[in-house]
């Protein structure tokens, strides 16, 4: 018998709540009668814990988060909280931070079967399958100095070696294990870090003579990214270029309400969330789009968990009912969060 | 009788020094017989410059510059020059410091009559006509201090609130002439500069009611610019995000052998130069495409020397030429780069 599984859940803010719950209920039925067991525990965290305690990253939430096995985050953020001196944001920027989650990962991929959706033509866009890898605790989102009077502001980007080595360590295993293909983005060209970035890639290339690699301008990949999107397998960004170019891609697929992201550290717990932000303006409705949460749920059943078969069982039951078109309307349905989610677990069902 | 306009001409890397005189070839037309008149200066810069005299932007480059009326410079780079202390991209930062050009304006503009060269799908992209105003003088690409060692490096994003200032009024009144909208865009959420970028935004805003303002988060600004395009007038960037954006932009045209771009300053003469890059690996073939310099030259003569007629007949025989499929094989065409610009100037006598 497995040891019960602590996972953290963090509802987030807008529509965090409700795909958070929709995402629950299908994990709760998937695992149902197996012998995976897990226990949730709810963190205030984000805007959600400005309102109750008063700052974004309450220590008790950061304590527990680090003891637990996986932690699952919907989205954090908006309008409400423009004005306090630390954002949800900024919560969010130390939670990486403070669990060391330095290797962001996000899948673009476009399915034969939503090719409809994607806002590229299908002759250019079919067949892309590719990952961003983006380095997510160091680089112009935590370099030091950074301040701002009412005359003046300064950020700093920051990379050490080390820093490098291990993002392009990552991306290169994960090339391994995909088509081979490694782009390094940045812009060597212009800024030192870039240079450093690159250089360390061609290093760490070295020990991998089996990946095809090339290096890229960040300028470029950005018409890349839309001109030729199948050309692409594994890239490895730094953060800010990684923010920019995660959303782009994810953008090409025409499907950002159901595209998971994975955040992963050297030990400690992995994160997940759906790329996609807070929609604030949507919340409470009813009708956001639980899918991202759903298949968020399964790569942490798959990468945190090694259930392959039951983060099989979700996605299979997800595909069906795309297919069967019962979705929300930022798909084009007329369906409720509440729905759809009952749409997939009915479908979970036919398939045992 | 008008001056005898000074325009210098930076002949550039790679495709450069072919497209270039393509570009004068038709500059020369379209002046012959008016009382536009005008000498041409080359003056070494780039990796040209470093090939003859050691170094991208030498002291008498930088100083005849300063006296031009005008300034062409066609692309500059390549990868021989990678190992260079400094790059021929150096040179190119240094002489827009040199020549304060802080503002950096490039148009995407989807012609119904070419819409099919998008990679976006036709319902999407129809209609698009919007401008990029990047800051081109300040930010990542130059702030202090920046260093690199074998173990780590640094860059600093700076801005101060007067260049900010002086960009957003650039961007304002562009908006006034056009659709009166403008997209202050920054990553307000995280960086300072960021964070100041918008504060000033939003107070030079306050002069300009007329026009109407958002504010966008760069990350999704890349994806707006691939899910609908149509909705932007002008961006306002930061140099660092108006690097990527406009290239991003650029592709979704997909026409970005023809797209010229401007950078002016509060005073002295302003640099007209294709958008795109030096494209070695097509260099000395004779196929490069010409018509990104050819309208470089016509944005020229309008912008900086008020010749909107001879800049429209330019136009107009590109148009042409462009609709007779008389274009080089990047389009589709067979012609090489001197037969299409004898088209365009074929085109501009028959519109004579
Ligand atoms: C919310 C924001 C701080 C965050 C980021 O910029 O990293 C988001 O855009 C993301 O990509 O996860
Ligand atoms: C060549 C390079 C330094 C330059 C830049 O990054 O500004 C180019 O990409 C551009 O956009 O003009």
């Amino acid at each position: 018998m497995m040891a019960r599984q602590k996972i953290v859940v963090f509802e987030g803010d807008g529509i965090g709540p409700e795909i958070m719950a929709a995402g629950l209920d299908v994990l709760a039925a998937v695992t149902q009668g197996t012998d995976f067991t897990y226990e949730t525990e709810f963190l205030p965290f984000g805007g959600q814990a400005i309102d109750q305690v008063g700052e974004p990253l309450p220590n008790n939430t950061i304590n527990q988060a680090k003891r637990a096995d996986a932690i699952l985050l919907s989205a954090i953020g908006g309008p409400k909280w423009n004005a306090c001196p630390k954002r949800p944001e900024d919560g969010l920027l130390a939670l990486r931070s403070e669990l060391g989650l330095f290797a962001n990962v996000r899948p673009t991929v476009v399915a034969d079967s939503q090719i409809d959706q994607s806002p590229l033509k299908t002759e250019i866009v079919r067949g892309t399958d590719f990952v961003i890898v983006r380095e997510l605790t160091s680089g112009a989102y935590f370099g030091e100095p950074r301040s701002k009077t009412f005359d003046q502001a300064i950020d700093t980007m920051y990379y050490s070696r080390s820093e490098i080595e291990r993002i392009m360590v990552y991306g290169f295993d994960l090339a391994q294990s995909r088509r081979q293909h490694v782009t390094v983005v940045d812009k060597s060209n212009v800024l030192a870090t870039s240079k450093l970035w690159r250089e360390v890639g061609q290093a760490v290339a070295q020990r991998y003579p089996e990946v095809m690699v090339d290096y890229r301008y960040v300028d470029a990949t950005a018409m890349a990214i839309v001109a030729d999107p199948t050309q692409f397998d594994v890239l490895i960004t730094p953060n800010l270029f990684g923010d920019i170019l995660s959303d782009e891609a994810a953008q090409i697929t025409g499907t950002i309400g159901q595209i998971p992201s994975l955040s992963a550290g050297a030990t400690g717990p992995k994160m997940y969330e759906p790329i996609h932000g807070s929609a604030p303006d949507i919340a409470g409705q009813g009708i956001a789009n639980p899918i991202s949460m759903i298949k968020t749920v399964s790569l942490m059943l798959s990468q945190s968990f090694h259930q392959e078969k039951l983060a099989k069982q979700i996605d299979e039951a997800v595909e069906l009912t795309i297919r069967r078109g019962q979705v929300t309307p930022d798909m084009g349905g007329t369906l409720t969060t509440k729905e759809v989610t009952e749409q997939v677990m009915n479908a979970m069902q036919e398939g045992v």
